[in-house]
């Protein structure tokens, strides 16, 4: 019995045991949060070649987020297979996916992620839950999607730092930060960025000290070992190479980004 | 044909074309790297209840790291299910994982975490493979269960704050450090820290050029919202709020650590 209780249930037993009853602002100790009337319904994408971390970083912390249902949405369940050979598994086919849903997100990827910008049962997915969610958002090169779907014209938005440059391609205003906030549109930098933006999405749902806790329980104190986190910093021979490594993947990601403007 | 490229496959591509013929100090324009004559084989222990990412920071660093093979082993193939209910398939058995390897890695989680210390298969499987390996390491809690199977005594090591102090137990040095290197035993703490962790390892195995080009390539350029990633930086409410959730964790983990040193 002992073995299937997970750190996310205990957290959840402790704060339940002390919360009961009550439903709107809420203390555990000294930090307060706010529990919404009903799970926020969160849905996921996930497809094969995508990159697991940009979906992780933020699963992780709304995992572990009291009052939200996380749905892994993917066209069927079989596994799909990361860029790396990770498999994960769909919870939710398109189909079945609660709609309309809180929050929608993307993950980027490789060349799988450009392709997904002109396949049309995704698009027409993500325009159909995009439209009425409460908030849009995406990690990493899942811009581009979202974008494709049409969901980001006339928004500030940022997307990994090797394809930015699409995004004014997309209706997008470009704008170079970890993540992007402009009304219900939430957009977040390269792959490690998605933590960034899972936390802040957490307070949004349950208040800063919510955050704040998470933040801790997570241990998310960075300390990158060489500094080249981002262009500007990376700078020289380094930002040279993945700059051309990263060429071929941008300019078919303008091709894609001008192709989904006339399809829509 | 083009939707089965990945990134990951695009990057080694441009980089084997360069490098073709070249086993050893190999340049990929002005970035230098060395490439091992056979691949690296890392086992990365997959379990149910686990932290999915203390597993997926490190091994999305790993899957992007040239001559790196990743396995991921667990008893079964079946998919385990993590402590967010994300589901992860794993790729060797047990017995099907390659002996030796050069990287044993255990992530952490919660309970189920403690319990796995106590599993006579588990640990078996660490100590043959631990006792070989070229690199013995852990990301979180996962440093509970590798000194479980004795492979830190003597070592120093850290781990998840939350159980940092069961260490001594396990005749480790408890360092209060993100990631801690003593001879060939590499041991990250809380969650977040397997990427700093797995950038550290890939700079190991294919010299700092090539750590610096995957910091980048993963926007690692971290901007934590709330600034409350350690136990001293939290401090106050939020502190004590989560130093009490994780009170019967820690109080277990130590019962299971005093356990683990009689069992040996």
């Amino acid at each position: 019995m002992m073995q299937k209780i997970t750190r996310r249930e205990l957290g959840a037993a402790l704060v339940i045991a002390t919360a009961a009853g009550r439903r709107a602002a809420t203390r555990y100790g000294r930090i307060k949060y706010t529990m919404p009337d009903k799970p926020k319904e969160i849905a996921m994408l996930v497809y094969p070649g995508m990159t697991a971390l940009d979906l992780v970083g933020p699963q992780q912390v709304f995992g572990y987020t009291m009052g939200a249902r996380v749905h892994l949405v993917w066209k069927t369940k079989l596994p799909v297979v990361t860029d790396t050979g990770l498999s994960i598994v769909p919870t939710k086919t398109f189909a079945e996916c609660p709609d309309p849903v809180d929050i929608i997100f993307v993950p980027g990827g490789g060349l799988a992620t450009i392709n997904l910008m002109k396949d049309a049962d995704t698009i027409a997915f993500l325009k159909s839950r995009g439209e009425k969610a409460r908030l849009v958002t995406s990690v990493c090169s899942g811009a581009l999607v979202i974008g494709a779907a049409g969901l980001l014209r006339g928004y500030q938005a940022t997307t990994h730092w090797a394809v930015r440059d699409v995004l004014p391609l997309l209706g997008a205003k470009r704008v170079d930060a970890r993540v992007v906030e402009d009304r219900n549109r939430i957009t977040a930098g390269g792959i490690t960025s998605g933590i960034d933006f899972g936390l802040r999405i957490a307070a949004r749902l349950r208040g800063e000290d919510y955050g704040r806790a998470l933040e801790l329980q997570l241990e998310y104190d960075p300390q990158p070992p060489f500094h080249t986190g981002s262009p500007e910093k990376a700078g020289g021979a380094v930002l040279s190479v993945m700059k051309q490594m990263f060429q071929p993947l941008n300019d078919m990601a303008r091709e894609a980004a001008i192709a989904s403007t006339k399809a829509l």
